[in-house]
């Protein structure tokens, strides 16, 4: 089991405050554990409070000797009780916290322990700092993409005529989790939720639901609407496999094409043009150009291949980005969409995902997980890029 | 795939506005999956609202069509934004909101789109009214029953010496999604996720984590610190499976012990102790005693069966709940609890779960899913109890 080293984390806290200045805040409380294990190196029950100006106080309410073992924070304090934390916290005027994620009542909560202060959504300070990822980092995702490799060349060995969806998707997800993967992509959000078994074939690819995606998929129930269904997979039908590692909370993504017998031409063209659009964009991420110039550059490139109506979706379900940053969330900065506008050429990870649905035909696709710096991007999703024909 | 009658629904929310007449309010928005789920049927990205004195709007963001499919309510709107919901709504006062899971900043939005309303935390009402279980939820948590007592009974088919407790657990997973199950354990939690693959084994058995259970596991990594790990499984080792089911979004938790070899005497001893526990407060709960009564009763039970000090986990780290409530949430009510009070013996469904934690040494216990009604309780989850030795 891998530890954060405490200069990978005292360095996320000194940009952190930094960023906390520029705001003018006095402190801020990270209560979002995927914001605290960022911070501090652990996930057991804490709050993380930073002061701007002083050493950060780990709260532990269970459980303090793991936490203790993670986290390479100097101060870890046991609690039993969040209200025991005024003890330990100077005078604050203007605090960060997640008001994007905290619940109402939780804040609220907040407000009676630590008195009239004023709250500031500090999410999008971690959420930029996300946005440029360590050496540290860059190794545990490509530890997540070798594991994710290992699954995609094991998919011909245990793929067959008459499984369901989510029999294949199962049998992928345990051979990955034997391989250290831990079986959840987290996501910041209320409602939604990744799965890592996204397989859709043939027709379920051209089911839209839910999820901010151009295949949704059936899924197994009403409760469950997204993802791998009990559809049968059958010959001469394209078969789209997206799914998702995590490795010590951080994840990549990846989508590669198979079929048995052979894959119809329509998404075999498809499946071109996608990967045509990736390489290209890549190019000019390169440039620098913005998310949004490289989401427009995208889309008159799928239009000159004859695509438009397909690609990300088709009317009135498209979705609007064409790439997603990845980390310990599976939607961080930076994204290539039509709503953002930065170059995403340092020091980022993203996944990107060129996808074309045919109406109730189904889905074609590609999908990898990018680090780029330095003028170079490099695939940290290195699997074999070919349609598998079984 | 089934979906929710509409007798079904509509009984559900003529309960939910007799309880919210009782608490003064005009209306009340659904926002959070869980609960739009379950007055509405459908999870697709919906807002549900229901006024006190009129029928129900369901508004659906993605994806409609499916939403229609779904759900039996009579009023479905399709919108592109939240804003758009003002249009269909009549003037409200004090209006019913999950402030208990609802972001802070979501709360503030609703606040602009529908002006200067009270909002009341209505999350009681529906934990309230889920707290009895109808005839159509109760043939779903059997149906995720049946597949886990096909997954118990799978185990000595595949449970080796030398295998890890996540290769286990992932093997486990694939049999149960082959056969319906979802994959996610929802928990009502912003830091709080249950997995499936509870699996401890050995001394694995007595670490605690951040999770509120006895037996934490050690996990996999600082990011996924709870249930299986990469530890091999052992001879002569107790082996704990806490292995929760989801069909349909219904949930059935359950636990049973495994050893290769032989169970070691305490283990054994432990567990009869726990089974005792488990059949002496089941006939408490018909006697109509109330959760705190309960969960003292099952104290002492402990101590006179010499297991006081390991019984629900070792100072300083016990939990203080014996049953959970268990249904679309793994926590729900009723509760066996120090906290809780109150009789529970009226169409409830819980897992009751004794377990006794070694320090160092490892844990044992049972746990069951019970339907308990006019005088009688069912175990739901009906695998043989007896400890399987391979």
């Amino acid at each position: 089991m891998l530890f954060a080293p405490k200069e990978e984390i005292y360095s996320r806290i000194t940009r952190l405050k930094s960023l906390m200045e520029d705001a003018s805040l006095d402190g801020a409380f990270f209560h979002y554990k995927i914001d605290y294990y960022y911070l501090s190196g652990t996930m057991q029950d804490s709050l993380l409070f930073v002061p701007v100006d002083d050493e950060p106080v780990l709260f532990v309410k269970r459980e303090v000797s793991r936490a203790k073992r993670e986290s390479p924070i100097n101060r870890i304090v046991s609690i039993r009780s969040i209200k025991e934390i005024i003890h330990h916290i100077k005078p604050i005027k203007k605090v960060g916290l997640q008001l994007d994620v905290v619940p109402y009542n939780d804040v609220m909560r907040f407000r009676e322990i630590v008195g009239n202060v004023e709250f500031f959504n500090c999410s999008p300070l971690t959420r930029e700092l996300r946005k440029v990822k360590s050496p540290f980092e860059i190794a545990l995702i490509e530890r997540a993409a070798a594991i994710q490799k290992m699954v995609y060349e094991y998919v011909p060995q245990v793929l067959e005529e008459g499984m369901t969806e989510i029999e294949l998707g199962g049998i992928l997800e345990a051979y990955a989790k034997a391989l250290g993967h831990e079986g959840l992509l987290r996501v910041r959000s209320l409602n939604y939720e990744a799965y890592t078994w996204h397989i859709v074939s043939g027709r379920t690819g051209s089911i839209v639901s839910q999820s901010d995606s151009p295949m949704g998929g059936l899924g197994l129930s009403p409760a469950f609407p997204v993802g791998a269904s009990m559809k049968k997979i059958k010959r001469n039908e394209p078969i789209l496999i997206d799914f998702g590692i995590c490795y010590h909370g951080y994840q990549a993504d990846q989508t590669r094409m198979f079929a048995i017998g052979s894959m119809p031409k329509l998404f075999v063209d498809g499946y071109e043009a996608c990967r045509e659009i990736h390489y290209k964009v890549l190019d000019k991420v390169l440039e620098g150009l913005t998310s949004r110039e490289l989401f427009e550059y995208s889309k008159k490139l799928a239009d000159r291949l004859g695509f438009g109506d397909y690609y990300l979706g088709y009317r009135p379900h498209k979705v609007r980005f064409l790439a997603h940053g990845i980390g310990i969330e599976l939607s961080e900065l930076p994204f290539i969409a039509a709503t953002h506008d930065y170059p995403i050429n340092n020091h980022a990870v993203f996944a990107i995902e060129p996808k074309m649905v045919f109406p109730r035909k189904g889905a074609c696709g590609i999908e990898n997980t990018v680090y780029v710096d330095n003028g170079r991007y490099r695939i940290l999703t290195d699997t074999d890029e070919r349609i598998t024909i079984l």
